[in-house]
């Protein structure tokens, strides 16, 4: 790729960029794929401690594992700042961040015991998997699904205000209902039970039981159930569309009646007859 | 925006127009983003005031929150009655009717007490979020989706009716199967268990026993796991047609044997072959 | 409609016939929802009569309702016959068939008593309901659905083949892994669980517990998740077709390695480079 | 069907090829038929067996079914090894293995006793049902499926990728909100719950119960009720496209600030400036 012909840059960074960096080349390609099964790995290292069972009998051995993958990546890191041409702007890009957040935490878990507070950290370290994603991305595909949902990102907005509106409303609604009862103690109680119902989900940990709480219940279920056809639409449409861009409209309120949605070509309001 | 060239207008109105009604305008859009977070902020002081724990302490502050947004908000609607040139319109409009009722309750709240009942009142309140969407439509996607839910309005009642038929059939039949135990002591009951299962909610409130139950409950989940598919296409298949219009077919029926689904050239019946 | 130039038929009945069978004159619309009504009212009687407390007290008035609904449904279900020019064909369509059922169980439960058999014959009642499907079709949007779905009919019988399969095999593979406890008493069972984990209903009556088991399900749950989009994807690329035709493949096997999936235009097997 | 033209295999050979691995003659869709049914009943003598109340009654007769149903696809088995011109081929192609397997069990069955064990070895057979699919491509429409979800291979192995990482995030993060308990007693459970979430089964065997856990919950299941739209797109487009060809984009990436996403005529990076 055409991506740096600075005739300044020495040959050895430009190859040890290409390794690090890109995957176009076998080594390059290799190189990512290591770097891929090591964050599984430490991943899943840090999963089985969790688990009371295995640390009792594997512990040490898992945190020193921890502790040799903390090490490679802390050399790889540093590789990274050493070969691009601008450390900074690296060091601050997300995947930067990402990649200094994987290393930092069995640093600091030296200075601050305290189990529960560590264990905050560690989740913090599984965000090396977000690096399988540059992977993904070379085949292409996983940008073209981010562009789809950036480009249908506004769309996706409107339609979230709405689900939470909705939920908002009828979680009050069922708390209303149910008096306060069968698990409906509160409004953010209620609003809960109403996204698990509407995202079908339903757990069965909090369910209606009075004759209008079920009546109600059901409508938000159907809702919920016809409702999902609005995202999928929109990204569907947008991944058909042949050019990535999407329909956008210029808006006109009516002044007087604040009736929208007019004809683009509409010369007076639909509703009150008012020249627009 | 072009919206009302009236020279009658004084200049003062226009521009007031201009920033509570309109959000094309720095001074219109800061005014739609603080009344966005005060409706947020006095939802979230009703729903608080539902929470026992909460509102055990800080009840009194809560209920002095709301009485603040509900001035905030009668001024903001008495200011929207005078900038508006036709009142009357504009009260009676939707956005009117809700931005009344976002004031009320509370003023009323003075005359009844009984917390039930007021409680009801407080949902109505909620109503207010609704407003969001005016910022959401000016991005003009919020209108496009409910343009392409306009357009396929129809198609969709149509499949919300079969729906339903599915669900009080096989609700029905599993009554009868289940012979009125496991829950499913009536009908109505059926039927909502019905509705849990096809949206695949599945509370698990209510769950067939019986093998002949689970064999019927079965299929009625594989069919609510297919049939979202139809929504879901029809939604889709608006939003990626070009223009907003939907295939209709005008509708022929054989006046002998009731047979449908003619090819628009048909001269004869496909099923009887009578001519049409 | 120009559905039935016959010089021969009288004019009454064609009046009578536009107004029964039809519902693009007023008369007949009219008709159509009084009877839309009518049924619904109906079908309300039967669910309500099945609620024990209601049924205590009102129960003679429901089934008084039943009669009379099913006196007049009697009487409509002799017109059509009159009306039609061809009643024996009418009669034998499922509309035909609908009506005649909607009408006789009442009559049949005089004869035999015995609850339990009689709620059975109720359930058919409920068939009356699909008539709704006559006004809807009328918008034509209903046919539209109805030809998508025949369009696109081998696709999902084909999805549901792979599915049930899919179902079949992981249900008793989880019957293996949890060892016949937990609720997988059976593999009959155990695909009962597994489609209610397939179609993310999840009721949660039955759930593994072994680790095995919960990564089984993981992946059963995922590949739910992600397989849904193929009915979907299918009803979509359907409605979205401009024309209603949906394409298709002569498919040619190799005789050698029974190789499937070879291009139209291929000579010979990309597998084992066998002439086809 | 045109599809081995060799004077060579004498007619009988191809008679027989044509009635056991066809099915466009009469003959070799009767055989595929009955085969079908044969495969059908002996999986459904495994899935009775495996019913305690019923294998205490019938067990020696299913038994027996099993044992004929052996014979039959073993003779089947040698046909199909006499009838093609390269048996080896055939035998190592996935429908040979398959069908060798579906014959294998009944046989070692003998040698070794241990139902535990011989339940593992039972779950292959119904790897049977496989077959049906044979059928199936013959309509050419599974063929369209699989080509479709063949080219979208990748988006959907990117999405799945997502969608673990974003599961494992979460569920680390439920771990540690709810200090390992009611339920989330360890890191892989809480990912277990994150799945269950995410593709919206919802058992209910494990929910959260704290404010943060169930606000965390909540997030989770609007991302997996709106993130549904991903495949569902993906496949969409990929059904809705008139050529069998996704579109994929040659991807750049700053060498500085790591910036992806490029327009493809970009000259500079639009987040560093550099010259790309």
């Amino acid at each position: 790729m055409e991506a740096r012909p600075q005739p300044t840059t020495p040959g050895w960074r430009l190859r040890a960029y290409s390794i690090i960096f890109e995957s176009d080349t076998p080594a390059g390609r290799a190189f990512d794929i290591i770097l891929l099964w090591a964050i599984l790995l430490s991943v899943l290292a840090v999963m089985l401690e969790s688990v009371q069972r295995i640390n009792a009998v594997y512990g040490p051995i898992l945190r020193a594992v921890e502790w040799v993958f903390t090490v490679i990546f802390l050399i790889e890191y540093v590789a990274r700042l050493v070969v691009v041409r601008r450390p900074l702007t690296y060091a601050l890009s997300l995947l930067g961040i990402v990649d200094f957040l994987s290393v930092v935490p069995t640093l600091i878990s030296l200075a601050l015991a305290g189990s529960q507070y560590l264990l905050v950290i560690r989740t913090l370290r599984l965000l090396r998997v977000f690096r399988i994603f540059k992977l993904g991305q070379f085949v292409g595909e996983g940008e073209f699904i981010v562009r789809a949902l950036k480009a249908s990102r506004f769309k996706i907005m409107v339609f979230l205000t709405a689900v939470l509106t909705l939920v908002i409303i009828i979680g009050t609604l069922m708390y209303v209902v149910e008096g306060g009862q069968n698990g409906f103690t509160s409004i953010p109680q209620s609003i809960y039970w109403a996204i698990v119902t509407l995202t079908t989900v339903g757990y069965g940990d909090i369910s209606p039981v009075t004759v209008l709480g079920r009546t109600l219940a059901s409508i938000l279920m159907i809702l919920g159930y016809a409702i999902i056809a609005v995202p999928t639409g929109i990204v569907s449409a947008q991944m058909a569309a042949p050019s990535g861009t999407s329909p956008t409209y210029k808006q006109v309120i009516c002044h007087v009646c604040q009736a929208t949605d007019h004809k683009p070509e509409a010369e007076y309001c639909w509703r009150c007859g008012e020249k627009l």
